[in-house]
């Protein structure tokens, strides 16, 4: 069988830095340790008045093209996935192509183009048309670009404002990838569900607790899923687990939750009985709910253990790295957690090739996959050369007031006449508005 | 190869009908024959106060599964295609999953759900889906069901307002279907247009002329792509050939365009040399202005000749029947396209295992995609069990002033309190919002 999976990946960062425990926390008159500790988060990436999820999704493209020197007809299909798309029939995938055909020669004309949106999840089943396309034999030996791009603004006052975001992750998807092969096998755990919407309406209406729960309750059932069909999981069997990352403490808890499931019968939960006991059996139990509240008390022990405590800083913590420091970016989360995975390894020195990672992606409304995904020889070089950390220090640095005046410049329902705060330079850029109320964009050497 | 394509169909009116000639016209103060002739409509099927495109397409759904006697655990995913979603984040195959657990044992929790956007095209883009799916081997001996639902409303007054429609298309992918198997060869023409978008609005913004000109620039491109992975394409080679019908007219118009391009270079061309002369060259003309008015002069010729018009006849006249008396249905269009020219065939008792259909879908946006479809042996039975005109026959037949008032039910932007028209019976219904926005469905006996 052909390897299909990942062959280039580069993001795009909203050019703007909101400080959570310095800038944000004083003016809501909370504790800073509430966003470093409690959420995990030390800053956000916002985008700069110019910047939307069309120039974003093209200057991550543009940047994966010119880096493996790819043209147009190198690309069979555009796919991009977004919640905070802007108009109900037209799709972002015709925009940025529309941008990139004004700096390349040739055009897009014979590329499939598209849009998904389920929340947050899109983008890893946008992946997944293309690896299935080409493993279909329609790709004409041209590979996908799948474009993962989101704004997640909240209304001010929601408490959504502390997580949110604004990037783009652009991956290629191609036969015998460089970075990752994709497994056939997946797994699905979704259902009916009202945790967080966006009724005709840009900012979202959230009931947290039930999405906290609801992402555990999805992502539980697409493990099992996943098993049914690769067999069972064990924490050994992946080198990084990357999750969906609205924020990384709710990463905290769905690692707990899927490494409690994965050594249940195994020789780890013997070996930490001695030290928690046994995990607990329903049919232990009188009731759902004491079987639930035991569990409860066996995962708050369990996390304080070495052993979990040894598994979570190599296979979870690392995930974080990138998600601190720019929040929620919807789509694109999980493809940053990977990435942060990817680079860590990297840092370390880790010899992966062949090493599995377990990515679960999660949107809201609900539904959870988990698929595996096997590191490529050579993947050293190609996750190397994607632009991080200088993208990451070069923001500029709001303070509060720019924060309030930039959040209004992206509120679909305000008129507003702010400055840009940074200039923009060898980018896609948003002019404004055509006759049809078409968003128009222009390249700025 | 395992042949993979649709292996059944079912469709859901809206229930309400406004007849055009006899009741629009008059209060337009327009002659009847604008609509019956020029655009080629008779009626347009209008959602009932308690329908939308989650009703619409959960009972298209129902009726489906009712027939086929599926459950739950049959399906793998359940795609929905819509530009007329009411949520940016959270997809409709959400809300109709969760309408139809409501009445069957068991539930879609292990199905992939999706939603895709690309105006009039994403019904196509999600059988394509599910057919790659299939082909990768994910799918676990299940189908799939894609959804094509929308409400095609415009702003009272804009020109477009003749040609509103209402429903959806369930349609079930499967390995050795029943009715048609899709070819793996595709052809796309695809292009950054400014023709027809919903920028943060409900109602279209719709430039008429350009979105006739871009229709038929994408269409052609398709082709031309088709033909470099399929080879020439001939008149003969097709049995029917539906194509997205916004209105009848414009598929008269996308027809000899079709036409003259298949037969350039033909048996077909000399023919009918003697009569209209051969088909225009570019390297004969000046410019490309003058070769192109030559081309259009060549077509109004071809469109009169009896060679011609027995083709339209037989291939594209049979593919507006249903269309005629619902409207546009945007992602449904193409498909009860397709659907009317096999009850045509049906009636008219051919010999279709075996034959061909070419399929040409559209989205504003733009993007023609063009694919073959082979219609299997028993594909009578199949097609014959489709309910069509009885539901067709069903509709409430609405007057102007209560066209008003629906009118106003489906806009978005206002609040109205209109008792529904007709009874609903064993059918999903629309019965408020909820305290996050979300809308509330039930099932009525």
């Amino acid at each position: 069988m052909t390897a299909v999976g990942i062959d280039a990946i580069e993001i795009w960062t909203g050019k703007l830095r909101l400080d959570l425990p310095n800038t944000f926390a004083p003016e809501m008159g909370e504790d800073p340790e509430k966003y470093t500790k409690g959420l995990g988060l030390e800053s956000s990436s916002f985008p700069d008045t110019y910047e939307d999820i069309v120039t974003m999704g093209a200057n991550a493209a543009k940047r994966l093209m010119d880096r493996r020197g790819l043209t147009p007809d190198d690309i069979g299909r555009i796919d991009v996935a977004t919640e905070s798309a802007f108009d109900n029939s037209k799709p972002v995938s015709t925009y940025i192509a529309g941008c990139l055909e004004q700096v390349y020669d040739g055009d897009f004309h014979h590329a499939n183009k598209g849009e998904r949106k389920f929340a947050c999840l899109a983008g890893t089943q946008s992946i997944d048309d293309a690896y299935n396309w080409i493993k279909a034999g329609r790709h004409r030996g041209r590979a996908a670009l799948v474009i993962a791009t989101d704004t997640a603004l909240y209304e001010r006052g929601d408490p959504g404002e502390a997580t949110q975001g604004a990037g783009a992750v652009a991956m290629l998807i191609t036969e015998d990838p460089s970075i990752v092969e994709l497994s056939t096998e997946q797994g699905y755990g979704s259902a009916d569900e009202t945790d967080f919407l966006k009724p005709n309406q840009q900012f979202p209406s959230v009931d947290g607790k039930r999405s906290v729960q609801v992402y555990l309750a999805r992502m539980r059932e697409a493990l099992e899923d996943y098993e049914s069909v690769s067999g069972d999981t064990h924490p050994d069997d992946f080198e990084y687990i990357p999750f969906h990352t609205p924020f990384p403490g709710m990463v905290r808890k769905a690692a707990v939750l899927g490494y409690r499931h994965m050594t249940r019968d195994t020789e780890v939960e013997e070996e930490l009985a001695e030290e928690i006991g046994m995990q607990p059996r329903e049919e232990a139990y009188d009731s759902r709910e004491d079987y639930e509240e035991a569990i409860r008390a066996y995962m708050d022990e369990l996390k304080d253990t070495d052993r979990y405590r040894e598994w979570y800083g190599r296979a979870i913590e690392p995930t974080l790295g990138i998600s601190r420091s720019v929040g929620n970016w919807y789509t694109g989360s999980v493809h940053i957690a990977r990435l942060a995975a990817l680079r860590d390894a990297l840092e370390r020195g880790k010899d992966m090739t062949g090493k599995k990672l377990l990515v679960g992606s999660y949107g809201s409304g609900a539904q959870a996959e988990i698929h595996a995904e096997t590191v490529v020889e050579g993947w050293e070089d190609h996750v190397d050369a994607i632009e991080v950390d200088d993208q990451l220090a070069r923001r500029y640095d709001i303070t509060y007031d720019e924060y309030e005046l930039v959040h209004d410049v992206h509120n679909h329902d305000k008129e507003t006449d702010v400055d840009r705060f940074s200039p923009p330079e060898s980018e896609f850029v948003f002019t404004g508005w055509g006759r049809m109320n078409e968003r128009r964009y222009d390249y700025v050497e």
